[in-house]
């Protein structure tokens, strides 16, 4: 890596699970648009040959107009080729494949339990968790090895668990986690702001907010926008259209999004009880509620105005994204250049030193957040500079709130201990005791059992 | 109050519920029994006519064989009177009547939800709370203004929702509170240490333990015997009796004690699950772990071994009592001196300087349990010695138990919270997200509006 | 106070201490050159012809070329009237006037012991305390009163002690302290960058720095320019200069500003003997060290290069600004408009949503610095936004020094208890107990009562 | 080991320093009139021949009248071998001569720097530090390898830091460090019951006290002696006693115990000045506070009523116990069985299960004290029971006191962590920067590296 003028070149990025048809795209064509990095991008998945075609795209993106070949795209055979002398390493990992994760998403159905998401909390979180911290493991040893000075950037779920185990296993380890949920949530307050006080075109990234809590279950104790305190406003909003939500287009409704889709009425309905902002898609936010409050069963769901997301759709999705793949390797699509909205980049360049940046991502605790436990993974906005990422004081978890949160962090916690341990019992109390989970536990414990079966490709150093 | 010789003079122990007919019968006998200590007993209670009838009762002692004058027993007329100057402030008070607990442990059952006590966690505990924190809150600014210094010993339940009333009121107030659960759990090892070391006549004083938890949901992170270590011990043990659970006695099954009959199974469940002794009545431990584990209906009740009390019980034990006190007063009954088995004397002769003590009680969490919230009231022991109680460092809740009251620690510290505001919306967050409460948002709040009804004469001055 | 179109209207400015002829000025300046504000300052001061001065001053910059007439001055009868509806409370005060702090900072020299500020540690600095808390409380009671939502900017010294004095008094508070010191070791740094690396014009800002201590007795724990790590940088320097010191002009030397001319020795020195940068003044750093260290006799402080500020010449320059203040007044001179390098318009902007800022500030310890005493005030970078001002966590003071802040900050909390409580006995104990005071118990009596006397007229309210 | 029947039999105790003409024979003495412990003492010592003769003389023990058989004293030749499935690990050893201890006393008085100890503050406690930690290192290690499980009791000063030491090597080290001089501290408190009270022979023990601090630093916040609080009745005594000082008896004056003499008067001085009752002997206060305050020079020590002791009196009085030692062997001389006033054995006898015992030791800091660093060693009441050492909840050191204290834990923890690199630079900063170091830095280091010079025998892995 060589600063000079305002750049960066011959950086060394690693991303494991190179092979990625979602995100990595949307780094690549990050990356071709910024003029102040240059370098070279290492490939690694266990899936080489996806790794390989991101590699022909990757590299044939200085042909397309606009792009440019700032960065050479290289296939790693081994996890260790990837990460030796990196300056970054990028985590993005799908955890087995949607095979697996039907039976994580779906085979609690038969007892009643419903998970809109099931990649982060609920029984199909703690199941993905198994097959997914091991691998995390791994990948934090090769940094420790390797490359123990390089910033280490996780998008993968479960992302506060695959965080501890990154930091259990290298506790010097530089890395945070990033997640999109929160800008979600400054979009809708952006259109509070319009409605309310009839201001056009606010920017996501002028409603200024502090965030307190854990992934995917993030809350704003502070919204405002330019001196405007956005709590009024946001009352006098979620008073008018509590009941009936927030309209979503019939377009929506007819495509995929509609598996997507939310009305807002969740994230009202938490802050009319608890008076704070929930700050995620409402599909993410149901899993940490109490089963029986929005996802009883379908209709409940479907009174609230959400959705679940069947893995069929997954898979579909998926077989289309491989279809792309193989048009953009041969050149028959062209790679569509344009900013995807997250800050990977742009957290790169505040690391290097191009450019100072505070937004949220997900850090070990160290005070930031003083009524959760410190050491757990926790989301709070964090200050990026020169080689530093530190996060900013946010605060207490507002008291009437984080009795949601607390023994959620706790089954996070001793899931992380069982996978360390691979301690399948102990896993089972995390299990057991997620708040989505309604059964009694002879119920819970055959329905354990189902799930570890689906997945027990991936758990073949558990004790028995 | 005066010292000398060993001894206590001119003491002045103000008691309020003191027209109980348990709780202060058993600390009347205690006290006649006691030689070091004399003084005068204030009985205050808003049944003025159960005072009085304590107070002759109290002053009739001297005249039983074995009985002493030692104390002399005052009916208050009110507050401010039992609490000027007093050395000691006993809280033993039902909040209410049986007719409003019947709603609290009843009512709940419409929707599914079953309680095998209702007095603490679950929600009536949280319906109780609303009745008997202002009470307990009244009481803490009769101690500011009347006693300041004296020591404030309560009985009371929700026992951690009203020590944390007392001290956010006054937070230099004195107070500790007792509860004899973990006795219970103490002659049950006692029991196992017999059954694996063939050892006869263990005391329940013996079995020396390290408590960490909240009030009725304590556990045991060491136990010993002299120097055998309980744990492996009663690893065996368990795996031996978990299935069958210790036997019952036909006698006990067909009296009254059937309602309070455990076959210690949810205890052994615990453990063999967690791995950590819980160390309370099965009973109140079902109540803290989630509705459909040990709760679901009366018949998952039966096959854990133990019992639902029914309210309908405690009226008709009431009336009982009520003959028995008329008995007493007339002197048609004579009262049974005997040592109670509970601590409240012993506690207050090491406060006095008469002999230090070690024993568990509920205090504000000062760092004694690192993982539960500061300020918090847990019960762990505590080192009773001349003006002093200070609790002794027990160490975290184990990783994979803190979870389950991790949500209750923080219900707790939200209602409080309401009561102090006399926000009925906002405890019903709290009730809401009880972890027995298995109904959706809407029946909740349909059980919560009735169950306030239930209890509305003591709700007078919360906000509507 | 009134957002349009990223500007500020109406802002209302209350300046405590409104007569200064330094800060006032500058930020006079400031505020002139501020497109995107305008309002009114209010300008107090207990020498009520001062302000007035300042007020025709300040009307008239609309009239210096480049001037503008955005924001109107008018002088406060009373703290009351400045403060009442302030949306910004600045607080510049001198306490008492330079014939006290000739005794604070002189007085102590017949014992051996040399000050080369006196304002904020050793002896100096507990006296100047004692004058100063007392109006500190005045007017933290003034902002609780008439301005509670306002924000509240401290540049007066003791800069630690002012700040706990304003959150003890008034917890929610919305004040922080600001100090240029930190910006000195950064553009120190930036010639060490030039020096080392070549690269010429660095600027302040791209010095990134994480900052951890208390006010004049900073620490830098990181140090970056761009990707480049200045620590080792900084160590090739100091061996290279450590000995010599950074040369001062002749120019400097015969001029006021020799007085508080530095070598960088001591700052060299500290670095090399903890591994750790010193970010303050040299004037200021010595003062935090035990006296025999860098401050033990005027041949001592000459050999570290650095000079002790005698008050006489304070007296000398105050005289030369208020010649000045007159020909302002009159016109016959014209006001300088010139940014002047603080930051306050800067922190003001980003608090009203006009764009935010990192930089380091004084604030209550919320955990920022882990082993530093929570809610003692400590100094780190903070992150600046619409209405909020937050620390970024900053890690701990290094293990070997933090015992260098140690006692100082123990002293801090102790002068401020004594003062609320007004107990000169108990603010002995910091006097005594200072780096500093190298005399005995009795020397040290008698020299605090002789300081006492020196500032009798500002103790009338102490106990006797 | 064995337990029956409140017995308990074939203990293991490795006695590391078994050559001590001290320690050693009050536990020889202790351990023989114990009927309810029986076993083998190794006795492991550098000096084989020491170790050699008090296994003579403790075999001889059963022959004296009184005398019992209960423990058999054997040599052993390695650590390995004394460590090997101990029970029990006494630590009290003397690091380095008495050659080495004159060094570390008497070279720092040319500098005017003067030690009443000098073994645990003070230049000499540091030089101390960097000879005996290294020795301490070494039996943690061989604690962690041989008996991970044993209860280990450390005598050996500087106590701090050998026990915080264990503690950094091995973590789950089962370590406590005893010092009896609270103990004085209580019967001097027994003498002020007595006077203020008229009560005659009042029993140390029955002196209740809650112990805040560091060892050889420690404060009582609370002290009572039955119901009465001995505060105000201290208050009074400080009064009356402070200008003269509590008497010394000619005889006293006149004997070796001279050296160890003290009229209270620096007890009494604090007492007045910070109103909390220190409680160490004053030589050792004395060493705690600026070296201005009480050891300025010889006459100033003398004025406060201690006296400095010499290393040529150790010298003498080793020599007479040598001689003592070798009579004792022979059996010229007969051992004397007398109750030592120590609570070891009773500390043991507790922790397998003999009965609990409340007393002052020194442990990390767990919370027991929330105002110094987390797992400094400090030193409060504890709770011994079974198996289990727990320290009680003592509160704050209070605000005024702390300051006095804090440097100095800063420092102690900065020489562990120095002699755990064998880093004498490092330890140097511990050095220069204690309160007792009145001289420059130039001055300083020359000190150091004649003192390092002094005791370079044992300094031999330490980077130059």
């Amino acid at each position: 890596m060589r600063y000079t003028d305002n750049k960066v070149q011959e950086l060394k990025i690693a991303y494991i699970g190179g092979g990625s048809r979602g995100w990595a795209w949307k780094l690549m064509s990050d990356l071709a648009l910024e003029p102040a990095l240059s370098g070279t991008v290492y490939l690694y998945d266990i899936d080489h040959e996806a790794a390989k075609s991101n590699e022909i795209i990757g590299n044939r993106i200085h042909t397309i107009e606009g792009g440019r070949d700032n960065f050479v795209y290289k296939t790693a055979d081994t996890l260790a080729e990837a990460a030796a002398n990196a300056d970054f390493v990028i985590i993005s990992i799908l955890p087995g494949t949607f095979d697996e994760m039907e039976v994580d998403v779906h085979a609690p159905e038969e007892y009643g339990i419903y998970q809109s998401v099931g990649d982060t909390a609920g029984p199909g979180g703690t199941i993905r968790a198994l097959r997914c911290l091991p691998m995390i493991e791994k990948i934090a040893h090769a940094v420790a090895e390797h490359c123990p000075d390089a910033w280490v950037i996780n998008y993968t779920n479960p992302m506060s668990m695959c965080m501890r185990m990154l930091y259990r296993v290298f506790p010097k380890i530089k890395a945070f986690g990033c997640c999109h949920e929160v800008f979600g949530t400054q979009r809708f307050l952006a259109q509070v702001v319009t409605e309310e006080l009839g201001i056009e075109e606010v920017l996501r990234e002028d409603i200024k907010v502090n965030v307190v809590g854990i992934n995917h279950f993030t809350w704003l104790t502070d919204a405002h926008y330019r001196n405007a305190d956005i709590y009024p406003l946001y009352r006098q909003y979620c008073e008018k259209h509590w009941a009936d939500g927030i309209p979503v287009s019939e377009e929506i409704k007819k495509c995929w999004m509609n598996y997507f889709r939310s009305e807002e009425k969740v994230k009202m309905d938490l802050f009319l009880r608890f008076g704070v902002i929930a700050a995620a898609g409402d599909r993410h936010l149901a899993e940490f509620c109490p089963g029986a409050w929005y996802l009883k069963n379908p209709e409940t769901v479907a009174k609230w105005g959400f959705n679940l997301t069947p893995v069929h759709w997954r898979k579909q999705d998926l077989a289309s994204r491989l279809e792309k793949s193989s048009r953009l390797c041969s050149g028959e699509e062209v790679f569509a250049l344009a900013p995807s909205g997250e800050e990977g980049v742009q957290q790169m360049k505040a690391i290097l030193g191009l450019g100072d940046l505070v937004t949220n991502v997900n850090l070990p605790n160290r005070g930031q957040i003083p009524n959760l436990p410190f050491d757990a993974v926790v989301e709070t906005n964090a200050r990026f500079t020169s080689d530093d990422v530190r996060p900013v004081f946010a605060g207490n978890v507002p008291q009437n709130v984080v009795g949601l949160m607390a023994a959620t962090v706790a089954n996070q916690e001793n899931t992380v201990a069982a996978v360390l341990e691979r301690n399948l019992d102990r896993a089972f109390v995390s299990f057991l005791h997620d708040p989505l989970m309604t059964v009694g536990i002879e119920d819970a414990r055959t329905l354990y059992q189902k799930m570890l079966k689906g997945t027990e490709k991936y758990l073949g150093d558990y004790q028995k």
